[in-house]
C-alpha cells in the first residue's frame, strides 16, 4: 500500500477544503447523510458479509454487538453527520491579535491541520463519524479501520467520499486506506510531512502503539483510571450517589470510576452503606486491608488492581488518611482523565482542583460528565488524556491548529 | 545516569510549584537573577575550561563565539531573568467555562504542563533562559546542554537551583542532566509519564533526532526557509527594502528569507534592481533559469538549493507564473516557518494568507518579524513550526496546558 499516494492526495484536497466556505462544507456533510440513508442495504450487505467472517473466527458476542449495524444505527449515524453540519465552523476564527506598536497588524487565526489520520478499531460507526468531524474543520481525513470491519468501513468510507465529491469538493477529503496490515498503519504513523495529526481511537494497545512507533503528531485518547475520593466532610448521600453513577452508569467508557477513595474518618459509616448500594448492581469491590476490615471478607486489592481500568462492574477501594494522601494516590496512579472529590470543605476542594493533574477534576459531581456533549462542545473526537494541544474533550476547535496573519506596509526590521 | 531519578524528583517540584503564587515565583527569578551576577567570576572561570576544550579540539571561531561568555553577557543573561519576572503569569488564567443548562459549573483554567525537558546546543545562555521561562510557568525543567559547554551550564545550572531553594521553592525546579551522553538523551526523550514536553533548542539534526526518536510529546522548533514573493502588482522599492532586510539584517537566523519568487510580469524590471541592491552584502544568487537569462551570468540554482536552510548570505531566485504558482512552490518547499507576499492586488493577498501553510503568512513586511518580542510575547522559548498545540514564536502562555474544573452539588448523569 503506497501511503505517500494517498498523503500527496490528501493534501492536495487539503487545500482545496481548507479555503472552502462554511456552507460549502455543510452541504457536503448533508449530502453525506443523504448518501448513508440512501445506501442502507449496500452497507448492510457488506456489514453483513464482516459479520459473518467475525463468526466464523469465533468473534465474541459483545464484539459481534459493537461490529453488527442495522438500519437504525445507520441512520443514527446519519443524524449524526446532520449534526456536525450544525455546529459552528471553527476556521477562521480570530482568537488574538493586535496592532504593534510599529502599526504591524498581526491576527491569530484558527486554520485546520491539512491532513488527519484515524487509527481505529471495531466500531464501523467511527468511520462516518471521524470523517464528518474532519471535514466540518476543514481536515482531509486518512481512516484506517479494523480489519473486522474492513467491507463495512470500505462501504461507508466509499458513500462519504463519492458524496463529498457530488458536493463539490475532492473525493480526497476522505481517504479509506484499503489494506489494514501493520506495515500500512506503521506506514501512516511515520508520514511526517505528509500526515499533519495522527488520532488513535481505541484500547490501550492500539494507542500505546502510536505513541510507541509515531513521529509524527500524536495525540493519546482514552484510558481512565478515574478515582472518586470522599473526604472526612462528604454528605455520605450525595457521595453514595455520586460514586453509584460513576461506577454503574456505563461501567463500559473511559469515564467511569475505577477506584474509590475514603478518608478513614467516614470510612467505618460510609463503606457499608456505599457497598449496600453497589450490591444493587453485583459490584465486585476490591479492598485495602482497612477497606476490607470494615467490610468484613471482602476481597483483597493487589497492587495492581490500582492501576487497571476494569471497564466492567469492579472497584477498587482504598482508606486514606488525609486529602494530600488522595491527592498523592491519584496522581501516582490516575491516568489524567478525571477525578472527583465529595466533600463540603472549601479548603480541601481547592487544594484538590489545584493539584490534582487531570484533564477534568470535580468537586460533588460525577467523573461521568467528562464528554464534548456534556461539555457543550456539541461533538467529540474523543478526550486527550496528554497536555499538549488539547487536553480533556475534543470538538472541532481542538481539530485546528492557528496561523499569524501579519498585514505591514513595507515594515522591515 | 538514572534518568527515572531526575523526572521523579521534578514532578514532585513541578506539583509544588503549580500550586506556588506568581509573587514567590517572581521572588525566585530576582533571586536568580542577582546569584547569577554575584556568581560571574565562578561561571567565568568554568566557561574559560569550556573554551580550552573547545580550542584543543579546534573549534571554528563562529562556534568559540556562540560558546563564550563574559561579564557583559552574563549580565545579560540576568536581565533576561528579571525581564522574565515581569511578564504576566499565564498559570490559572480562566480561559473558558459557562454554567450548563444542568447547573453544573465548568471552568477552563491554564494549567504548568509539569515537567519540561529542554536539550540544546552550544550556547550557554538558553540554560539560564529556559529555566526561567519555565519557572514562570510553573514547570519544572530538565536540562540537557551540549558537552562543548558543559563547565558552563552546569555552573549556572547549580547557581539557578540553589537560588531557587533560597527562595522557598524546591531545588528541583531546575536540574540539569550530569552527563551529555546520547543514552541519556534517549532515555530523556522516551521517559513517557515523567517527561510531559520536550522542547529541542538547536539544529536541524538535533531537532530531526527528537521528532524521530521520542515517544514524550515534542514541540518541534526551528528551520526555516522561508520564501519572499514579489508579486506582479508589488512596488518594487518595498520589495526591494524587504527583501534585503529579510536576507542580510541577520542572515544566521531561522526568519531569514532564503529564496525569492518573482513573478514573471516584474522580473526583468526587478529582478536587476533587487541584486544591486544585495551586491552591498555580497549576497550570492542562486537562479532559475529564467532569472539566470534576465541576471546574465548568475549560479544556476540546483534542485537542491530550494530546500536549503542557507543561514549565510546566499538566495535561491525563482520566476513563476502567477501567485498560485508562487504558492504551489513554497507549500511543497517551505518548513512551515514564515513567508511573505509583495503585492498591491487585495485578491492575491488574501489567496496568499488562506492557502499558504505556514506559522507566520506575512502581505508588505519583512519575515524578520517573526519573534516572541515582536509579536508582543515578551519572550519565546523558540518558534513552532509545528501545527499541534503552538504555532509561531512560544511566550509564557505556550508552556502551558489546561484543564477543566467542574464544580456540582451532587451532579450525577
Amino acid at each position: 500500500m503506497d501511503v505517500s499516494l494517498l498523503t500527496s492526495q490528501a493534501k492536495d484536497a487539503a487545500l482545496r477544503l481548507a479555503a472552502a466556505p462554511t456552507s460549502l462544507k455543510n452541504a457536503a456533510l448533508m449530502h453525506m447523510a443523504e448518501a448513508l440513508e440512501a445506501n442502507i442495504p449496500l452497507i448492510l450487505r457488506e456489514n453483513g458479509r464482516d459479520l459473518e467472517n467475525a463468526r466464523q473466527n469465533q468473534m465474541s458476542e459483545a464484539m459481534l454487538d459493537r461490529l453488527a449495524l442495522s438500519e437504525a444505527r445507520i441512520r443514527d449515524m446519519a443524524d449524526g453527520v446532520r449534526q456536525v453540519a450544525r455546529l459552528a465552523d471553527p476556521v477562521g476564527e480570530v482568537v488574538g491579535g493586535e496592532r504593534r506598536p510599529n502599526g504591524l497588524n498581526i491576527r491569530k487565526v484558527r486554520v485546520p491541520f491539512g491532513v488527519i489520520a484515524i487509527i481505529y478499531e471495531a466500531r464501523p460507526n467511527v468511520t462516518a463519524d471521524s470523517a464528518a468531524l474532519c471535514l466540518k474543520s476543514g481536515n482531509a481525513v486518512i481512516l484506517r479501520g479494523g480489519k473486522e470491519a474492513f467491507r463495512s468501513n470500505n462501504a461507508i468510507a466509499g458513500i462519504l467520499s463519492a458524496a463529498v465529491c457530488e458536493a463539490g469538493l475532492p473525493e480526497a477529503c476522505i481517504q479509506m486506506v484499503s489494506d489494514t496490515s501493520r506495515e500500512t498503519a506503521n506506514a501512516l504513523m511515520r508520514a511526517n510531512g505528509g500526515i499533519d495529526l495522527l488520532i488513535p481511537r481505541g484500547g490501550a494497545g492500539l494507542i500505546r502503539a502510536c505513541v510507541e512507533n509515531a513521529t509524527v503528531p500524536v495525540i493519546q485518547t482514552g484510558t481512565g483510571i478515574c478515582h472518586i475520593y470522599v473526604d472526612e466532610s462528604a454528605d455520605e448521600a450525595m457521595a453514595e450517589d455520586i460514586v453509584f453513577n460513576a461506577k454503574t452508569s456505563r461501567p463500559s467508557v473511559c469515564n467511569a470510576c475505577e477506584c474509590l477513595l475514603v478518608h478513614r474518618g467516614i470510612a467505618e459509616s460510609f463503606l457499608p452503606r456505599m457497598k449496600r448500594r453497589l450490591d444493587e448492581k453485583q459490584v465486585e469491590l476490591r479492598c485495602c486491608p482497612s477497606s476490607a476490615a470494615i467490610l468484613g471478607g471482602a476481597r483483597a486489592a493487589t497492587d495492581a488492581d490500582y492501576d487497571t481500568e476494569f471497564l466492567d462492574y469492579i472497584l477498587a477501594v482504598k482508606v486514606v488518611d488525609s486529602v494530600e494522601d488522595a491527592i498523592s494516590h491519584i496522581n501516582r496512579h490516575g491516568t489524567g482523565h478525571s477525578e472527583c472529590i465529595v466533600t463540603h470543605s472549601l479548603d480541601n476542594a481547592r487544594l484538590f482542583q489545584l493539584t490534582v493533574d487531570a484533564a477534568a477534576v470535580y468537586v460533588n459531581a460525577s467523573t461521568r460528565f467528562t464528554d464534548g456533549g456534556e461539555f457543550g462542545l456539541g461533538a467529540e473526537i474523543g478526550i486527550s488524556t496528554q497536555k499538549m494541544h488539547a487536553r480533556g474533550p475534543m470538538g472541532l476547535r481542538e481539530l485546528t491548529s492557528c496561523k499569524y496573519l501579519i498585514d505591514g506596509d513595507g515594515h522591515v526590521r
